[in-house]
């Protein structure tokens, strides 16, 4: 294990995170709340030094492999968190730190589930605070330094790969930099539009930040009480689209700016998604209005809600909850499917979802003609053996975790659909689930044991799992 | 497609029924229910005909590939449960044939889980008819066919292969007719120790048939109301210790009855089963404890409720569905699990899942130290890689399987646990689940659509999936 390189890297993302404190801190001021001012600032400064602290050795060897990658991921966003809670604890906003870990975590992994029952409790600089550790967290932390740092040598493939999800990571340009730095351009211009749309519907700025922050990341912290709900329908289509924009696979957006606008639409995983989305919106109105709904509004609410669901974003207009048992149903279905690959999305992702469905229909097309011989393709190219591999474990893996974390949470004493909706909704890294976690309710009655295994969900489900398996791995640590 | 041939094979499949109705003929006769006994008599005599008709054209080609074998498996068992619901219509026990239909199959796939809110209102004919079904469901028809019938040539491992459980299909000896034939006598033998301890223990002789049928096929129908919690103590631990029994892979039988009792207990699949027993069975003690049980009367009841639904049989003797959360999230686990490859029990047997854990340690490690080579391994032999693509197959199409079946459910309005548990304990043939469908509850209430997707489930569950999905798949009838 290469420890000086792991503090090196790990001095760039507390100096990151410095700089991260600075914008809530700003906030702070504009809005005279100056308590909390002062302490983003001060933690601001204090990341800045023992950041720089951490970095004084010279690293002389930068070989960098799998295993330091996973590790520095997992590190960095658990080191991030660590320090991301502490505004919320000094303000005095959320002062159990365990809850304010669980809020941070939620924010970074662009989760959304919280643990406030008054979310308009809180200062305009821990809200900006929450909303933008989603955008934070959507593109990744390890890819902003990637993007900004000239990391010379070293494997930095290791990190991309370990941060970002999917099952195969696409180089977009030869050069890690330039992949690392587009991805984050298209995302920032992408978040500009949507503040600008939001702001042409006569939102507020500070509302506009947050809910475009929220949006572009797929976190879905709101920052009122009842979420969007409150705001016009124009506003509540702009968001419906960009959740559903941020769920497309980035890679699609690559090929749109190098006018390649046929392999953009060609690109299997984006027309999966969009076929389950019109799927899901269908048959959720169809259930809605048989239930007695209008045919506008059921459309409406509708897409809201599979956008934000389907994308892991996790807002709200309506209480998915009271929905009719179909609907709850296929709610919870798209949870684990996700958003696409290279998204800032979460879930399973459409792309693994349709490499298992392929496997199915191969194994089968197998049974009945055995001599043929089939290849699993995607985008008319064949998938190699090590991807179909590292997706099946996967489901694995996540299996295993889920139904460990699930039995964790029982003796907490809450109801079957609660336990199993809030690991859905945390390893999904969604936000809302059923009944007591429900788009209405959230996490605070959850002791803190449980509310741990709900962090280590969120990680597992942010980081696709293995870098969080390899840190925790006794393995790793052996010489 | 060899249409002959598996006409061949139906003609066999139907005679044997007509056999088998033989044993509720005489009961009725016993008993004095004239009227049963005469339908049980006619309809085996009409299945004797009827099958000898399916039989008459001299079958030339006894070609046999992995596409008959599955085709002809899957409707064997459709053929039998159509025929073998007839008795409890037309003696106007269950006078609403998608309900008998539901009965049988709940009896030949060994699930157990019932339509019926007074069982003890059977005649008894139809009572031993039922649980008859579990131990010819048990072992399987086919089979069966293939212990007393010489199959000239063809592949009859195909047959074989389609209708036994597990991911290897282990032969004992090289010829399958041997194979088939020592199964079958290690199952009777052991079958029969079972009615003469119930009956050294005071249980009537009738109870004792139906009991032992129950255990040997780990199906779960009771002759009484409250299944199993009537009889003594003794009897009751008689039934735990031959639940578990039967829950384990019938090669370790064989390797004791040719003295290889070495190789018997280094099977590492019968160790794993062991262990998972006595895991759960601390857990649940301690669970059961903890809210107040005695410690003796916690271990007996726990100990049989964990052999009765680990080995997918579903016997009761309380109503676990009023344990606590953790206890009834575990036993959900302990549905999925199931019990043994090669054995009667059902479930996606301890095998796949030892399989399944493997693979994750296997990329784990993998990711940790990337260039050393690992092979997966059973009982000290490599895995081979059909053998694991198989099963990872089968985990793909079992969860589709499961999602869809739990959506066409939940237009019937129960809540969530209540349709979660009906796919689960049917799609494993346990029995009971939670809930509406817990050990005191049953399966009446579900619309008639509902309770064909679960007798669909229940089918796929018992032939592990593959047979019934290449029955339905249109390429299977393509030219």
């Amino acid at each position: 294990m290469n420890y000086l390189l792991i503090f090196h890297i790990l001095g760039w993302v507390i100096q990151l995170e410095g700089i991260f404190f600075l914008p809530p801190a700003i906030t702070g001021f504009l809005y005279g709340e100056l308590n909390d001012a002062i302490v983003y600032l001060l933690l601001g400064l204090l990341c800045a030094a023992f950041g720089r602290l951490l970095r004084l050795r010279k690293n002389s060897n930068s070989t960098f492999y799998a295993k330091e990658g996973f590790v520095v991921v997992a590190l960095s966003w658990i080191v991030i968190s660590v320090i991301g809670a502490l505004p919320f604890v000094l303000t005095k906003d959320i002062p159990h730190y365990p809850d304010a870990l669980f809020e941070i975590i939620s924010g970074f992994t662009t989760t959304g589930s919280s643990i406030l029952t008054n979310v308009e409790a809180l200062s305009h600089a821990n809200l900006l605070w929450r909303s933008f550790s989603h955008w934070i967290g959507g593109m990744g932390v390890l890819v902003f330094i990637l993007a900004i740092l000239p990391m010379t040598g070293g494997s930095t493939m290791n990190l991309m790969k370990a941060e970002s999800p999917g099952p195969s990571v696409g180089k977009l340009v030869p050069k890690m930099q330039q992949t690392a730095f587009l991805l984050y351009a298209i995302y920032l211009v992408m978040t500009v539009i949507e503040i600008i749309l939001l702001l042409v519907g006569g939102m507020p700025l500070f509302d506009s930040l947050c809910h475009a922050f929220g949006t572009a990341g797929t976190g879905g912290f709101g920052i009122k009480n009842d979420s969007i709900a409150g705001y016009s329908l124009y506003l509540q289509n702009v968001i419906t689209i960009f959740m559903f924009l941020f769920g497309v696979n980035f890679t699609f957006y690559y090929y749109i700016l190098i006018r390649k606008v046929k392999d953009a639409f060609r690109m299997d995983e984006v027309r999966w998604y969009f076929l389950i989305y019109l799927g899901a919106v269908v048959l959720l109105t169809a259930s809605l209005v048989k239930n007695g709904g209008g045919f506008g509004e059921s459309l409406q609410t509708v897409a809201f809600q599979v956008s934000s669901i389907m994308t892991t974003t996790g807002f709200a207009t309506t209480d998915f909850n009271l929905w009719p048992g179909f609907a709850r149903a296929l709610m919870v279905c798209l949870m684990f499917i996700g958003a696409c690959a290279g998204s800032t999305g979460g879930g399973i992702k459409v792309s693994r979802i349709m490499i298992y469905l392929k496997q199915v229909k191969k194994e089968l097309m197998q049974q009945i003609h055995p001599k043929r011989i089939r290849v699993l393709k995607m985008d008319g190219k064949a998938l190699s053996h090590s991807v179909v591999h590292s997706c099946n474990t996967l489901l694995m893996t996540y299996i295993v975790i889920f139904i460990v974390s699930l039995l964790l949470l029982c003796p907490d004493g809450f109801d079957l659909t609660t336990n199993f909706t809030a690991v859905t909704a945390t390893l999904n890294n969604i936000g809302p689930g059923l009944n007591l976690v429900g788009p209405t309710g959230n996490f605070s009655e959850f002791s803190t044991l449980s509310k741990f295994v709900l962090m280590f969900d969120m990680l597992a489900g942010r980081l696709e799992i293995i870098p969080m398996m390899v840190l925790f791995h006794p393995a790793t640590w052996k010489k």
